[in-house]
């Protein structure tokens, strides 16, 4: 080892799911949203006047950030945007877990949180959730430097009840609250109204999963102005331009059409229910998702046995070779086709 | 203030050169290109498929890698890509300045050096340019905890030799040597051929001013295997997905038209060379600016008072209130009209 690797800041990467490069597999590894983006994401792509790309954006993201404060019935203040969630969590990190306190979060939950403390050298403590898959409140009671729950879980798809989260934040008013809500859409409830309540409370939601647009990259945080403007600041010391022209105007493209919206989380919803059903019937068992995925173990057979299988039929779910949930497998909600080619493999596979 | 208040990485951010909103101003302030992208980007964007957007994109950027690594004559293992050049430095410092021994840089350089510094709490030390803002390389000879360099320097536009450049890398094998060239294409020369010999050394490019897609940020670095995959692992460790789909298609097809980027090239270059006279004739004095922009001080008409007379006429140019160069503005090159434009402004102004 060279002399200058000794100050390399050595860390364990995140390991996103697989992206495979092949057209012809069924991919219900990453919760991607199974429908196309708005229709007028299209539209303001291919109507782009490219000439304004020589110019810088707008350092502000201001379109964006009015018409999500538009959505929300928040000032534009209280909205922050980033590249996709990742990078809105990595610099809420960064900026609000400064304590020398162990930040809290549950054992089983994102598995990026753990990576952005090390990055980021920020002591943190996993609470174990319960049997089945809730937080015990009484575990985020106690002297903390900052608090990471998503809500609904990933990759356990639970739901905790409002009155839960807003008793953790009330208990940890000297610490920031970061409520990840990257699957809320999906009938969830938000605790975006409990923002103008605690200054100390930051909501992240996602425009990857219900609006379609992993591809785009477009994360938000929402809190109080002296919230967001704190993780601004840190914002502008990183990079002022984060968010490029085309992201922005496609954004507020997705925003502006409220009716496809609706009507796509209607259809992932309704798949997912209809899952449920097919899933309990082939031996499966799984808590209530209120998220675009199902997090299930099979009475019988396996996970790791399943996943492979799967994968030499090209189809792809996730699985963790982890403690507590090695025996589940993630499966994201795709298209009724999608889901029905599932069903029938695993029918014969399992049968 | 609050308790959770704390606790916050508190920041002087960086301040960015103006985005005026108002249409009707020649823009000469962010050394943006004043000419489009290349004709192929607007196509890509045109016709992109955006029924892809629902998928995240590649984590690996492999096709922009590729092309840039072919580009270079460089494996992909060597080239690492970003949120614009800024995203690029911001991860390297983290990245790479980490011994606690202080980084070195000149006093008068790209003034985000600093902040980032500060973001991360690196210690540092600012060597005074000479009296023509040339770097004393003696002044980089001593213990320090990284080195980085801006090459053509900015906002000086003044260009250090090669040799010169070797010579610090060469007497600073133990740290991390970061040569920032974002403005090397309009006539500098890369020290990317030293990658081969300097496992330490990072070079970091952008797309912004020479490709003129700084709407679309996207900035690289090049540097040995082993720099690269350090710089990929925090990357991975902060967000998976920092490039969009289409920012990466864009860039591909923005290095695919080599002509048109020459052709861009040699008519910024040529406009440069004749504002030097242009300039010289009213009255400023310059270095051999070697980007596309100029640094200059009039012999008796104080900077702040010009820059006020060109703003309150529309023409934005950029100016520090800063020790050294108090008296100097920093004007982009902009189209031949926009510069005659300057030209009849100062003409009338100065005389």
């Amino acid at each position: 080892m060279k002399n200058w690797e000794n100050h390399v800041r050595k860390v364990v990467p995140y390991v996103a799911g697989e992206q495979p490069k092949e057209q012809d597999v069924i991919k219900l590894n990453t919760n991607e949203n199974p429908y196309p983006p708005a229709p007028g994401v299209e539209k303001v792509i291919q109507n782009f006047d490219c000439e304004v790309l020589r110019k810088y954006p707008d350092p502000d993201v201001s379109a964006l950030t009015s018409a999500l404060a538009k959505q929300y019935g928040l000032d534009r203040g209280q909205v922050f945007v980033g590249v996709g969630s990742d990078d809105v969590l990595a610099m809420s990190f960064l900026t609000f877990f400064n304590s020398g306190k162990p930040v809290l979060f549950p054992d089983i939950t994102y598995s990026f949180y753990d990576v952005w403390a090390d990055l980021y050298r920020i002591p943190y403590e996993c609470q174990p959730l319960d049997e089945d898959f809730c937080i015990k409140k009484e575990d985020y009671m106690k002297p903390n430097g900052g608090i990471v729950l998503a809500n609904p879980n990933a990759p356990t798809g639970v739901m905790t009840e409002l009155a839960v989260i807003e008793e953790i934040i009330a208990a940890n008013q000297d610490v920031v609250v970061i409520v990840d809500e990257a699957y809320v859409d999906f009938d969830g409830r938000s605790c975006v109204p409990l923002i103008e309540k605690y200054d100390n409370l930051l909501v992240v939601q996602t425009f990857s999963k219900s609006r379609a647009l992993a591809g785009m990259r477009i994360g938000y945080a929402m809190g109080s102005q002296k919230l967001i403007q704190y993780l601004k600041d840190v914002k502008f010391s990183f990079n002022s331009y984060t968010m490029n022209a085309l992201t922005i105007a496609a954004g507020v493209a997705s925003l502006a059409d409220e009716a496809y919206f609706r009507q796509n989380l209607a259809k992932v919803v309704a798949t997912r229910e209809r899952a449920k059903k097919e899933l309990a019937r082939l031996g499966f068992v799984f808590g209530d998702s209120k998220t675009n995925f199902i997090f299930a173990a099979h009475k019988t057979v396996p996970a790791q046995e399943i996943f492979e299988a799967l994968r030499a039929s090209k189809i792809y779910v996730r699985h963790w070779n982890k403690p507590r949930i090695a025996n589940y497998l993630r499966i994201s909600v795709g298209t009724d086709e999608e889901m029905d080619r599932l069903f029938a493999f695993l029918e014969q596979y399992l049968t």
